[in-house]
């Protein structure tokens, strides 16, 4: 099958899903989108969405049973009675896993687009931006000549530095790997090796992308008296955030920026991502 | 009067005012805080406050008559049956010419921080800062990959400029001398003359900085759906507000944002100009 | 006169001259180079080229008397006897006032492009980049990962030292004005005052924009050993060289880097500034 | 032994390794060299060199036999008659199996340094910087206000790309993964499939990092008139040289840069690989 003449049918989830559903009608595909009706009245019934070639429910698919995640339907999107239409179809969520174990026994191809590198180095971007906007609105001070540390010199680690010395920031970024390490002194930022901060204290912005145990009481009190941390690691993160409440210390956990901050972009983002995958597929 | 031992009153202003005061403390001069009851303990009456040489208001400094605005006062701060106690002082406000059209007559000297050239260029800080975080916030899609349009290309225009191509989004900048336009080249954004928008269709985010009518109706009619407008630029500001939300253009008049975005900054700010005009005018 | 019908006469000058040649006959315009035997077939007659509407000497003129300063003719370009043929022509060079110490008499009108600000400006690019070349090829070491100091913070000091930082160095830059040490502070340089160089002795790379004796015995003895410092000043440059010669300290006085670095940029820098000229004359 | 007790001989090679005995004496250790009468008068016997617990000989150990690479000897450094000394001592050079296949038999541990990720990294700085030099001096034009081409996003590639647009270029990076080319995009660069170049022609300066045949007969034919092609690939390179010759295409094939534009630097990047191999070593 041609991959540009697929249709698509949309079940469920957020605002990424609605602008996932924009993005594929503006490049020509046919698209029925399901379970947004407080958001569009694009929005028809399960049974009809089903009929598409290509399935997308949201990233984290299901509430209870085999009911879809979706937060701007009017009725319920549920799947029950409706196991036959999936057979032979493309199914896209955002985590493989659990979708089997609930469909477990069915004959079709799930796919995760949140497994794609691709995916998630797009996705960083997002991410990035929201937390530069979080350390705008929650600090009194400007990120231009502060001093901040990034945990971590993955993908968001990657995006976020640069965005923060954009805006004017002196920034150390932490690693573990000597080549990463290498990387960060040539790129101009300050290294230090995660976990062995000398200067702790003197960072106004603290951004943490491990997700491990990193700021803990010993650290948490030498942090900067006014300074912010802002924990982009998913749950439960990389800060004791009881002992920062004890210790005065403002912290703030930062989960899913992409759908918050730019539902748009983030829609265009599962759109490019799972373009790519069935046209491998299809090649 | 050498500068080191001088001590300050602080009356009334919002909370740049509150940490102009922490500034001055934390260098060691002798601080008297009046007006801020509801932020702070240190507050004190205005006549203890008047004591000092040299007394700071709020960039705007009266609400009506001899009253000075004071958002976290509980007792009105009004100068009223003081005027003898200014005599002889130093008062510095943002806006040189309400003051004195208030206290024509009497024998001081006022001096306004925000006619320095430092003060604007530090104040640009907060204030791109702060349309960066409206970008962010306002629009579903992220400023990395955006087309952004900065009209302007005086301190907020190029702080911002920098700033948003330090996220990542392609910057084009409008000035209006051919000397800018040089600059502007070659600091490797696009540049096209302000007003004569070739392509105003391709903007994702538009910010204006210039005090004159350039949005109007025939330019808001070529903005791309789904774009943001941010205006920066004071009352009345550069857009036709009107139209704009008549023709579905999202806008935002964005004003005082280094008082929102960044209190502490613009206190110091506001600390580091005083310090710099009292000291030349010591030498 | 419409600009776009007008003709032009190149006589002498180095490569840029050459260049500019090109520039304009690609634009559509009709010109005459004269001077140029060894480099282009396209070589005419001094009488020929006087013919056009607009003459273009080389920057600094003349050799002696009427001859025009011309690297690449084999015939002399002697203006002598051809005074005539100059009146009520637009005559341009770089530096006015030698052209009419000479011609002083005749009904003309001499125009100096390089008093624009437009063609400071953009001639500040080739500068600085021929300071990074020389960094690159006379140091034994790479500027990423270098400490380096830009002295001022003019158009040259503005360039160079964001093209160091985008190679990597980590650069501070001086200058006098407290509005231009607060525009270095913001652009996230580290600032000092020109002079008052309290780290001197930190640097790998010096660069000196400040036509005025910066760099004495005094401050050559603070140089780190291995340093290297280029002089972008015009004769007789910032550094006591004799000095720096007897204490081992490596400098390099790079002066006309513009005709040496990017003989095409900066033939095109000048057109584009003729043209900006002659347009406003016109309108 | 703990590392910092360890004695180092450095047996021959260029200046890199004159600096790299000069960064190990710097920083404490007791170094014997050999091999550089003709630069320093440290120069010592093979003899005496071999006694230290740690040998380094050059990147391309042999010229023929035994005899060690070392163009600032004046005496041949052969290691003939002394293989006794080489057993249980580290050795190190850059190229772990040209070595090997010399002193096969012998009981000793041979350690190459360049296959190390951080060595390789640290590297790619001074190729980078060879490369902006090259473009700088061998062309007529600006890297400011240039379109540039990088193929291949590598290390090479990345440090590159990022100092091109540091200097003012536009930048286009070309690279085969669609991993690669998200990252490509969200760093704000133009991003191409390589070899699947739609506008070479649009290319000022266009940079070769893929060590295979990119730009042949078919590519050449497009390339900018004017243009200039810097191939950093090593041997034989991903230029076809002769029919770019033909073709009148300025080409310069750039190898052994480091060594040629920073020797200092690229002495101390090899001691800091073979600091940091001998720690872990050590651990």
């Amino acid at each position: 099958m041609k991959s540009d003449k697929l249709t698509f049918g949309i079940l469920g989830g957020d605002k990424r899903n609605y602008y996932l559903a924009k993005a594929l009608k503006n490049d020509g595909y046919e698209v029925k989108l399901c379970g947004f009706e407080k958001l569009s009245n694009m929005s028809c019934e399960v049974a009809s969405a089903l009929d598409s070639d290509v399935l997308v429910l949201p990233i984290i698919p299901f509430d209870k049973g085999k009911e879809v995640k979706s937060p701007y339907a009017e009725k319920t999107v549920d799947l029950s009675g409706y196991e036959d239409k999936l057979k032979g179809k493309k199914v896209f969520t955002g985590k493989r896993e659990k979708f089997l174990s609930e469909f477990s026994g069915m004959e079709k191809e799930t796919l995760s687009y949140s497994d794609r590198e691709e995916f998630s180095v797009k996705n960083a971007v997002p991410t990035a931006e929201g937390a530069i906007e979080k350390a705008i609105n929650s600090s009194d001070f400007t990120i231009n000549g502060s001093k901040s540390l990034v945990c971590g010199y993955g993908r968001i680690g990657k995006v976020l530095s640069e965005m923060l010395r954009g805006m004017g920031s002196e920034v150390t970024v932490s690693a573990r790997k000597s080549s990463d390490l290498a990387w960060i002194k040539l790129n101009s930022f300050q290294g230090v090796k995660t976990g062995y901060f000398s200067e702790l204290e003197k960072y106004d912005l603290i951004f943490n992308t491990v997700p491990a145990m990193i700021f803990d009481e010993e650290k948490l009190k030498r942090i900067k008296s006014g300074a912010l941390i802002i924990d982009l690691a998913s749950y439960p993160g990389g800060v004791d955030f009881e002992k920062a409440k004890e210790l005065g210390v403002k912290t703030i956990h930062a989960l899913s920026l992409p759908g918050k901050v730019a539902p748009k972009s983030a829609g265009e983002i599962i759109e490019s991502t799972i373009l790519s995958i069935l046209k491998e597929d299809d090649g």
